[in-house]
């Protein structure tokens, strides 16, 4: 069972080390890192990432994941990525995102008319691409299986585990990561953390996001 | 506000990087990842991470994060290891960990009479340093902050940017993260994930705990 996982500059490193740790106990597991070019990785707030393959050296994939974050906003009219993404996802049994991930797999041109999660803040750019967009945490649709923003990729990791190895496998991981969920204040969705909230933490993205609205109209036109 | 987070092999990466993604996003801080030496940590499963810094190079830090794993047995007896948290622990506002983390607090002696959390399968180790082993996700005593199993980090990172920078803070960080869990299964504690897949975890891990027992008791040897 050969697991890739993207990375890239200015990923949010949550959206991969989370799945990371629930995929990696899956038995029969083989982990693999790709970058596109085998240096460290540099993520969101400084966190060095060694890739194990490059682009070229990645073997053939039974699952690719595509991680999101800041970094993806450089990658949605990279060729080299997209192609990589087209390549393995032709390959792969599922093919994978969490987080912003989903962009890349849109701007790849593998989710016209299909279901996808994002990033709660993202998730209306999805449609650019023909996506229909998902609120849910874990959205799939055929082999095409999405998780929301960041944390989601842990509820994920486990449930793409229990859907691989079944659910006695996924449990058993579950107990080994603890995973028995007490967030300390409900402001896990713009429904729970309220208005105030929600609109401070959009405002302080908002330069980010019209970059990225702008790039991912240029990805998906170039899809036509 | 800078923030250490000890890394080594065989780190339960998500113990790290869990926090990490929460505790960087608060304003100001300043992360550092730390190491014996300056060159790629390995992690279970194979994910290398690369430190900022090592035990000579490390600034003074305002809050000290000490996570578990496999690689901490090979730690418990390691005198610069011990040596590096008692100083950085010595100097720090805020002495911490997640998972087996805690065991190396208290191999550094850092423990005694303290009420701990640790991953739950070592959680009954921690009494051999005169801590008071606790069941809870996130405990307190005084300024020793502990969490409970790898994904507790999570939960205890936004604690954590709570007690340092706020509620309305934390509830931002929260809502960046999306982390409105939603766990596939119940599985996530012994009590939920019952007798059967509690005991499989607990056998499959059967001689990496026995041989940590004898590590934990010399450890507590060398503190008299």
């Amino acid at each position: 069972l050969k697991i890739g996982i993207l990375i890239f500059d200015q990923v949010t490193q949550l959206d991969a080390t989370g799945p990371f740790e629930a995929l990696a106990r899956i038995p029969g597991a083989q982990m693999f890192l790709v970058a596109a070019r085998r240096v460290p990785v540099t993520a969101e707030f400084g966190l060095k990432i060694v890739p194990d393959v490059d682009y070229r050296t990645c073997p053939k994939l039974d699952l690719l994941l595509v991680p999101g974050g800041i970094g993806v906003n450089a990658l949605l009219l990279d060729r080299a990525t997209l192609a990589f993404i087209r390549l393995k996802a032709a390959q792969a049994k599922y093919v994978t995102s969490v987080c912003t991930g989903s962009l890349l797999l849109g701007a790849a041109g593998l989710l016209e008319g299909k279901r996808a999660a994002c990033h709660w803040l993202s998730l209306p750019l999805l449609k650019a691409f023909g996506a229909r967009p998902s609120k849910r945490r874990i959205e799939r649709d055929g082999r095409i299986w999405t998780a929301g923003g960041i944390t989601a990729g842990i509820d994920f990791g486990l449930w793409v585990a229990g859907q691989i190895a079944g659910p006695r496998v996924a449990k058993e991981i579950q107990l080994v990561l603890q995973y028995d969920p007490q967030p300390p204040f409900r402001a896990g969705s713009p429904k729970g953390a309220g208005r105030a909230i929600t609109e401070s933490v959009t405002a302080a993205r908002f330069a980010m996001q019209a970059q990225r609205a702008l790039l991912v109209e240029e990805a998906a036109r170039r899809l036509k």
